[in-house]
This record gives structure tokens, sequence and C-alpha cells, in this order.
């Protein structure tokens, strides 16, 4: 899991994503020739900080936010949120200003209860700081801020080993509103005719959903993907005999929220190892869940 | 009625539409060699569960939305709302799982107040369950589950029967969050040039709009669509002297938040009958309102 | 400031801008012959009530909201809001109806502590409200309702004169929720390839930001945009010395929502003058901002 602990220690606030996205694209030139199928990439300006890559003839594609939580500096002590974050005082933050490296903690204002960091000096104004990533993996798991998601960005980058036919997308904003797959959905549509997707992205562990029982097929969340196109997906994922739950929630989005409300006509599924801890420094993910994961994105990625 | 009756009979909760979409499939086959003028039918993959037809030179298109409020089975016999149903105790609900035919009643948790379900088996998670429908007619009003929006849907096929210029969409997610509109709304936009919109659906029973004193038009809801267009509107109804009543609210919401919210400049007024009872079991509209909300249609397909 | 009180006098509710928008076309074809670019203007059904101008070969758009809040008369003495407008009782507010000119002034229903007015006669349903125009100007300052954001139209017109390449939007709708601003960028980005915004829009004193102290830049509101291009423009206003102050917020959103969730890949920031009594008949702002706002425009439309 060295790429996923790489992966995890490259700070991508969203809105700023630009560090997570260089390197991806240096991995994907030095790993690429190695693949089964030599992608079209596509990056650049005109994609702001995300990437595409088209393997084969396209059927259907994979949405891998790159951006995670984090906080913005205000005045004085202040800190806006970027995204959910977990706000237990004490949490160890880091970034980079003016005046160099920050390493300090995170409080809370007495009166209003709002963020606060703790430091020596003064954080240049909107500075953003990320949780200090401490990888820690053991026989059965992952743990580290920000598993969401670069674990689902890890699960992509695993599938393009084997990839003959798909897209693969690497969005940003996720975590903070969106405002990147609107543009990308509608790129791929109108170039590839692809209107099918999958939401590489982590979720709850629930009352209904355990860890290390398999990845997580979400049969709704706080929007509902229409029905006929989930059960291709249930149907698949039986056949294959791959070690699955099946999730229904009420709350929670994903990047297929602008899918659903993008002027095309998606189908889409989220599909993701759930993780405990959401939104902390102590993500933590059962290794089986990742494997079935990638085993149901290798399979589906064939068959839808 | 017997159409009417049949139309809110079909459970077509939002996402899994397919069932009504079958069924208008079949109805506009069967009776469009009936009507003034044959449309164009735009159905299948592509359109997902919607479907468009086009008449003649339209300037003009109707949107009624085919789906419905109900529930999503969760863990244990929790239920999670689809749209906003009324959650009285005891509430019929009807569906189907892998186990069969299921007609239970609506429970809630005593702890949580969410919505939960009574019945002699477990459900299988994700079943969806709408209401059980008791259609009640008499001699001045309808009565049942689902008049909204099967009466708006009923309105937009009695329109088929002589519009001679105009596009009918049947579109779907309109009670949980939208997902068709921006697409349909595009296509049509960019295929006809049409950017004029009324929106087909049924409003509410207030202290300023009364049940059988005419269809209402709505001046606003939660959005506000643009003036000189519903002041249009106004006028033609007017001098047709069709009964109708204004409509001034805050809140609520229709397909035309998509129309609003999308890339192309519609103008768009919401216009039907009022229910009372809303999204409960009992929904009631009177029969007054809905023969002025199908002349109104008449008239402003001619005019506008 | 005689331009800028005109555009505050001149009600423009969302929804309902069409007084102002035919003023601007006014103003726009007697001062444009004294421009140093002459624009290409598109204006009309097609743009519904907004304008774009064309200057040259543009890089960057400019997005000014010509719409104000306001109040919707609703049943009774019942009013509704049309984005957030202060409440306070005993305001001023004009309008006009069926019987002619209404004067009246801001009430609370002592139950429901929603917004009423109080006249000597009944408002026609539907009516529109907007507060009573009293604009005052000394040596420092500006007071008006609306100069959120008849300043921001103000200085996008003032910027006109000077503007070699570059394009101005005066958009609709953005107090209460938008509708405009996806539509013009898709068609900007579609035919001019333009992806750069700034958004010409007034923001609030606060703790962070201080009157007189210059136009501020926000790194962020309620949405986050793109560092990269904010750095550029921060990197542009030093270099140039123009007094600024960078802003730093959790709530609060522009016309960048739209392009921030529209499909094209818009890079944004939001530059303006900071006022006080946000969104009352009493809206203040320094003239030092107003100066650093538009020097800061004709700079950054130069460099970017």
């Amino acid at each position: 899991m060295e790429l996923l602990r790489t992966l995890c220690q490259i700070p991508a606030p969203a809105g700023n994503e630009a560090a997570l996205t260089q390197f991806l694209l240096n991995y994907i030139q030095t790993a690429s020739p190695g693949w089964q199928t030599q992608p079209t990439v596509l990056a650049g300006e005109q994609w702001q900080d995300c990437i595409i890559l088209v393997f084969g003839q396209p059927r259907t594609a994979v949405f891998a936010h790159l951006d995670s939580i984090g906080f913005t500096v205000r005045y004085g002590r202040q800190l806006v949120r970027i995204g959910g974050p977990v706000l237990d005082e004490g949490i160890r933050l880091v970034g980079r200003d003016s005046q160099g490296e920050i390493d300090c903690t995170l409080g809370s204002d007495e009166e209003t209860g709002q963020p606060t960091y703790e430091f020596t000096r003064d954080i240049d104004r909107g500075t953003e700081l990320t949780y200090y990533c401490d990888f820690r993996e053991t026989d059965t798991t992952v743990q580290s801020c920000y598993l969401d998601n670069r674990l689902g960005v890890w699960n992509a980058l695993r599938l393009c080993e084997t990839l003959q036919d798909g897209i693969i997308v690497f969005s940003c904003w996720e975590e903070h509103g969106g405002g990147s797959v609107a543009y990308l959905a509608k790129h791929i549509y109108e170039t590839y005719g692809v209107r099918q997707a999958l939401i590489s992205d982590i979720t709850w562990v629930t009352e209904g959903v355990h860890a290390g029982q398999g990845v997580a097929i979400s049969l709704r969340d706080s929007l509902i993907p229409r029905r006929s196109y989930v059960e291709r997906i249930r149907r698949i994922a039986e056949a294959a005999g791959i070690p699955h739950q099946l999730e229904v929630e009420g709350s929670g989005g994903s990047d297929a929220k602008e899918l659903q409300h993008g002027a095309q006509p998606w189908d889409w599924c989220f599909i993701g190892a759930p993780e405990d801890n959401v939104h902390s420094p102590d993500e933590i993910v059962d290794k089986r869940d990742i494997a079935s994961m990638l085993a149901l994105y290798q399979e589906l990625m064939r068959q839808l």
C-alpha cells in the first residue's frame, strides 16, 4: 500500500488539488507502459486540475475525486471549514504560508464554538490547513486521514492496470459542493457517448454496512439513482460471487450529484469500501473491502 | 376519469418510473391515432424513463412529472423518504420484493421519530414502498394518492388530443431533487429553439387559493419566474375568461427549478389545480379546477 | 456619482429587471461612442433581461448582477421575500399595481413574525415592492439601498470606458438563487473560449475587512475558487500597488455559484468594495474602496 500512503500524504484540499494532480500525472507517465491498454490522457488548463484517462472503446466512466476536506485560515485565529471535517480539539493540522511550514493544532472558539488554530505565530489569511497524515497499516486494515478519497483514487489507478475499455476521471471540489464533474461529464458524453458511471469513493460503516463484509453498493443516498441501472450492477456482483453489501441512506452525496443534475442522461451508482471514523485523521478501512472493491470494479468495467 | 384512476394506481416512485413510462408508451400508441395531430415520440434508453412528444411546429413545452413520493426500505424496520411524504402512522403501504407482494403499514421509530414499516416479515433492503391507492370519485371531486402528479400527466395527455403545435414532456425524479429536466430542456432548446415552458403540476389549497375557484397560475414559489412571461399568461387567461386564481408562495418547487438553473434561457410558469391533503393518500381536487386547468392549457398552447 | 444615483433608483427586483435593462441599453447606446473600444452588444429575448458586451479579443469576463432584493405581495397583508432583505419595521417600500403608485411601510405579523405591509389600501397580489431609494453622498461615502449591486454595475460601466479586450455581463436573478449565468457562461465559453471570470459585486464590512482599506479580493465564501487563479490575481494587485484586502468567508455567494457548478471549466474570483448595513436601505460604501475596485478591474482586465 505504498502508493496509497503516498496519496494520503499529499495535501489537496478542495480548490487546491494541483499537487496531487501533478503527482498523478507523473505516476501515470511512469506506470502506464506496464498497463494492458494505453490510455489517452486529457489534462491541462482546459481541465483545471482534473484528469481524464480514456481506454479503448469506453462504455462506462469511473469518477474518483482528488480533493479532501480541510480548513481555511480566516481572521485572528479563526478557521473556516473546507467540506465537513471532524472538529475534535487537539487534532494536528499542517500547511504552509509565506513564513514557512505550519504544524499546529485544532481548537475551538469559546463563544462561538467555531474552529480555531493554536500555533506559535499568526498564519497568513487564506492559508489552507489539512490533517497531519499518520498512515497506519496492519495485516487487516489501513488507517489514515483522507482514505476518503485517496482510496477511491487508488482503486481507480489499480483498475487502470488491466482496463481495456472505459474512462477514468479524477475530479475536484467534491468535498465542497462540486464544481468539475459537470463539465467533465458533458465532455465525456458528447465525445464518447458514455452515460454509465461508477463513483469510486468511500462510504460509512453503519448499522447496516459492516467492515470486512465487502464493498458497499449504494442503492441510494440523498439522491436516488435510476433503479434499473443499480439492479444490473447488483446482478453482476451476485453472479461474480464478489463479496458486497447493499447500502441504503437518506443523506450523503458524491460526485454523482453533478451527474444526476447535469444536462446528460447519466446512470450512476456509488460503489465503495466502508470506513469508520469518517472525515477524521483516523479513517479506517478493512483490507478485504478494498480487495472486493477493486474486484467488483474490474468485473463491472468488463460487463456493463 | 378512468384514465386518471389507472395512472394513480401504477407505482412510480422517483428513480423507478419505468412501469408508468411503459403504460404511457402503450397508451400513446393506442390513443394517438385519434389525436388531431400525430406527434413524434422520443423515448428509450437515451431518455432514461422520460418521454417527449413533439407536435407540429412547437413554440411552448409542457412539463409533467411522472414520479411520486414514497419510501425506501433501509435496515431493520427503517424507511427512508423518497421526496416529502406525509408520515401519519397506520397509512397503508404497498410494494414487492424477492419474497412477493407487500401490503404493510407506516409506523414511526419511538426514539428517532423516523418512519418505519409494520409487516409480518422483513422486507428486502432497498425495496420501494408507495401509498396504497384508494381512488375515490364524486360528482365534484377526485381523491387519491398521487394526484400530484398523475393529474398533471392526465392534463398533458388530454391536451394531446387537440394539440397542434407544442411539446409534451414526461419527466422523472421531480419529487426527489430532479434529474431529468436538465437534459430534456437542453435537447428541446437546441433542437426546436423552444424556450417557453408550462409546468403541468398540482399545487396547494391555501388561505389564498381555494378549491373550486379555478386553476392556479403561480406568480412565484421558492423561485421567481421572469415577470414579463407570467404577465403574458395572465392576460391570455383573463381575455379567455377561464376561471383562475393567482398564487404567491415563498416555498415549494417544481420541474421549473431545473429550467431556471439550466443553461438555456427558459421562461416558465407553474399552472395547476390546487389540492388539499398534499402528499398524503387522500389528496383531493375539485373537478372544476381540473376543467379550467385543461381549458387554460389548451388556450395557452394556441396563443403563446 | 449621478450615474450611480440613477442606477439605485430604478426598481429591478429579481425576476423583473426589465426597467434597469432598458436603462442600460439606452445608456450604452449614448455613452459607447466615447469609449475607447466599441463593443458588440448582445441583448433581446434570447437573453431574457441580460446584456453581454464583447470588447476586442476577450480573455476574461466580468459579471455584474442587475437585480436586487425586495418583496412580493402575497395574501392579506403578507409579504414574501425576494432574496434576503433586512426586515426592520417601518422601512419605506415602494411599488406600483393596477390602482397606481404605492408608498407603504414594512411591518411584521404578530404571530408568525413574517413580513407584512402597512398601507391605506390592499395591494394587488403578486406586486413587487422595493426599498424607497434615499441616495446620500458625502465627500467620503455613498449610501443608498441597492449599492449591492448597482455599484458593481457602475464599476462595470466605468470599466467599459477604457476596456480593450474583455466581456462585460449584466446578469439577472442573482439575489434569488440565480437563473441566467448558466446560459450566459455557456455562450461565452463556447463562442469566445473565455473561462476566466471576475465577479463585480459588493461584499461585507467584517472584523477582517474594513471600510476605506481597499477593494476586497475574496479568497473564498460558501464556495472555494481554484487557488491558482486567485493567486494570480493577488500577485497582480500587489505588483500594481492597488489598495486591497483579502477576504475569507464561510458563507455568502454570488454569480460565481453558477460558474462553479456550470458545465464549463470557469476560474472565478469575487472582487468588490465592502459595504456596511448590508441588504438594508442604508447600505454604505467608502469612496476609496470604489476607486480601488475600479482601478483593480482595469489592471486585471489588462493583465489576466
